[in-house]
């Protein structure tokens, strides 16, 4: 027992208690303590942890996600408070509007989607009696046509890599309806939500800091992290807000060409419709003028179209860039195109199921090899995911048990979510120094605020950036959570942040009228 | 009109088509013909499409993935052609022992981990009167206590990122329950089964190929893909298969010496216990002397330990890397592991619903928040996934109304898996030139293949590995999935191939008929 009296002793008396706490546990019964202990080194001193700040790969280090960044973390720690200790902040309940989430703020889910997740996830009770009292008939026919599209009727195997193929067919059918134009199940790729369909992608695109992928600014913040993850450049163009956040061919041009001329091979062009988080739909002309740059430039055009259900202006209606491409006569061999989708969104915001899918179109079959096999390496998305991402594409018809129902769901969320974006657009645009163009789709508004110079100096003296300073204000006043713009990007020396248009209806006054106290104090405090 | 005379008139004429068959669809209400044509390049060349094998990121080329590689894309083909001409091969179906996917095999999934994903799925259902009819007393309950763990019981919001806090609770208890020493919840990092929880890792670990990870060879290709697709360099580390796939801490110090002597940083050891292809499990000294070999050296242990319900041998228990260090007085400074858990694997082999955790322990604050960055990047993983891995790690206890038919459905399956095992490592084992280790636990068996020059040369001449060469021949012969030894890597100059222990029990004797009638025919025609 002598080697107890040396300089890790202390460490050992701590082993000693393990052993004396654990001596009847299952792992010691084989293992006699004195082996155990001569089996440790003597006088190891305590090695470096293997991974600190300036070990860990730069490019992780390099990406940001604004959207759960720092005031996210704040406002978690408010509410911890506020649970603590209620009535301890001047509000009490943190609102998060910073995140496109809508079941988070008591939006219900859409009930036909649930019954066939449900009976397809406990196929047993299918044929029972019970089952027929609650569950809609066609929410039955439709789990027992899914559980017959899956090899086994097996939901808890890995499927095929892109997905189950039935699946992959009744998707593509829904994209032929709704593009008037033929789908292929073979392009289509089920993923969990469209984020790893993005980071796919970049991984496929990217080489080296040498390659750019030109990104509208403001843009939603995956593509600026998933671009630093996988170590390539974001080659900025901007949005003009003037124009409601007008997307200008020419702008592309210039930013394609000042990117080449600084050595970077743009690869690949992100465009957002409807906009995140600027909420724009593009016109049809626009979106023509968008595909005969890619053509011409050989880009990849990388459409994200998760908002595509989420238009709330008669004037406008989403086109996706597929139908665009091939009613302008472009085929498989004339433009590469990719179009993610996810259930997270549109009017069923299903965030917590991961699902979604990616389109892809005009890459050569040994490319789609390697993506196939970029895919396989995690095997397959999730099976609840895949099977909602068949059901957003292809909801209840005129005539089944479900459509009037459905129906009132889904146009209860979609009227109300236009007329809360309307609400909260046109009370930010009343407030002193603000301006904010329409939500026309989307889930967000991106107000821009024009900072008064004592406000953009009290953040300087923080070492803050002055829009995160005057949302890091909000939430504490008001326990609103909104992202500051420059999570976002935004021309230099504006400012603006992003809320979602999600908290429910009954409290947009409320939210309104707290918005406007607190934006009154704060242009009273700071006024120049 | 004229236009239509140019060389693009073909293209165009496709399109002529298009509008025609479209004529009446919503797309073209608002545009017309003569406008949308006008809108296009009278002769733009044909570009060449922007992505090519030379063109995309090399580290994808570089990348394998044997599981479902190239032996998977013919077994498909012959499906389909099965399908489509019954009786066209000598065989009336594809037996996929390629992949640990239970499930795919007619294992029916443990009825209570169902009920209660199907009742927090659709919860509208949680208070009717037929529901308990349905599902049993404690599916119910659990349902009740997991939704009241979700934030206003929305189980279609995105939770936390590293998972729902109320579920990490439960997991972290598991894990306490198994291990006898505290977990914390903060630590662990829900994901959508293990592969994204590697990735992750890597992407961490790996700042350039300059950067090693220790793997074991044979591997599951999940770490040579993930490695190879982050840049990384990995660093082989040989079990011996003469003692069982026996891990010699002295052949860790070996390769990391010479890993070293080569420029390279090793930065991490991947240890998979119960083992992948190789189905051993490490003994307790055994661990021992790795985690203090890891602790010596500066390395992370990343310890694969999807397949710890999976032991079928009374000799060998599983224990966690965790368990052992701490078994060992190392504590939160002294070593830094993660630990990676699925709901795949174990005896409910829940695959296709892509849950699974990374308990994440002995990192600094620092880079346990860049963690959680690269987690938000991806918002989180699925909840059923989420609620899954809760279940697995807390199944029901001793007085619950399900326990009884729970612990039959479990120990039903896995003492069949364990006859499985026996019966085909005793089939493999009679077969000439093959030995074949026990599948001590996990799901595989990789026999060595002793195989005749003369076949080695015929695999040669056909410009394929030796190994693939047989398990292209056993699957055109009898219609099993293999997949070759070459893919998990091995002694060069050795053969394997790994098959899983999952067919059904009642089909085991056909698939050693079919194998051993093969396997003497190759044999008769290739014996030296």
């Amino acid at each position: 027992m002598r080697k107890f009296v040396s300089n890790t002793a202390s460490r050992k008396l701590g082993l000693l208690r393990h052993l004396a706490a654990a001596s009847h546990s299952r792992f010691l019964s084989s293992t006699p303590v004195l082996d155990l202990l001569s089996s440790m080194p003597s006088a190891n001193p305590p090695a470096a942890p293997p991974l600190s700040l300036d070990t860990i790969n730069p490019k992780v280090l390099k990406c940001e996600y604004a959207v759960r960044g720092e005031i996210v973390t704040l406002a978690q720690r408010l509410q911890q408070e506020l649970l603590a200790k209620p009535g301890s902040h001047p509000f009490d309940e943190i609102l998060y509007c910073n995140i496109g989430n809508p079941q988070s703020l008591s939006q219900l889910p859409i009930t036909f989607f649930r019954e066939v997740l449900a009976l397809c996830d406990h196929p047993a009770i299918l044929d029972k009696s019970e089952t027929q009292g609650l569950f809609s008939a066609d929410a039955i026919e439709r789990a027992w046509q899914i559980l017959d599209q899956i090899p086994g009727r097996a939901t808890g195997a890995y499927s095929h890599s892109q997905g189950i193929k039935g699946l992959r067919d009744t998707i593509a059918a829904g994209i032929e309806a709704r593009d008037g134009f033929p789908a292929d199940p073979n392009d289509i790729f089920l993923t969990d939500g469209a984020s790893p369909a993005v980071h796919m992608m970049m991984q496929l695109l990217i080489r080296s800091e040498k390659d750019g992928i030109l990104c509208p600014i403001p843009q939603y913040p995956l593509y600026s992290a998933s671009i630093a993850l996988h170590g390539g450049t974001l080659v900025p163009y901007y949005l003009d807000e003037a124009t409601g956040w007008g997307l200008e061919v020419s702008e592309l041009k210039k930013q394609l060409d000042a990117a080449k001329s600084n050595g970077i091979t743009v690869r690949a062009l992100v465009v957002i419709n409807p906009g995140n988080p600027t909420g724009q739909v593009l016109a049809e002309e626009n979106q023509r003028g968008i595909v005969e740059f890619c053509k011409k430039e050989g880009l990849v055009l990388l459409a994200d179209e998760v908002y595509q259900e989420n238009v709330y202006v008669p004037e406008k209606t989403f086109h996706s860039f597929k139908k665009i491409s091939r009613s302008m006569g472009y085929g498989e061999k004339d433009i590469s195109l990719v179009s993610f989708q996810s259930v997270s969104k549109g009017y069923h915001g299903e965030c917590g199921k991961r699902g979604g899918y990616m389109e892809v179109t005009g890459f050569s079959p040994d490319v789609m090899e390697q993506i196939y096999k970029v895919a396989s390496v995690n095997l397959c998305s999730n099976i609840s995911g895949q099977i909602l991402a068949s059901l957003v594409m292809s909801p209840p018809k005129v005539g089944d048990e479900s459509y009037e129902s459905y129906c009132a769901e889904k146009d209860g969320i979609l009227s109300s979510l236009a007329r809360r974006a309307k609400a909260l657009e046109d009370a930010f645009d009343n407030l002193e120094g603000v301006s904010c163009n329409k939500a026309e789709g989307a889930m967000y508004l991106f107000p821009r605020i024009h900072l008064p110079q004592k406000a953009i100096k009290a953040a300087e003296a923080l070492k803050t950036a002055p829009d995160a300073f005057y949302c890091h204000r909000l939430l504490n006043a008001t326990g609103i959570v909104v992202v500051p713009g420059s999570g976002f990007g935004q021309v230099p020396g504006t400012w603006h942040f992003r809320c979602t248009i999600l908290p429910q209806e009954d409290k947009i006054p409320a939210i309104v009228s707290r918005l406007t106290d607190f934006h009154k104090g704060f242009m009273d405090e700071f006024r120049d």
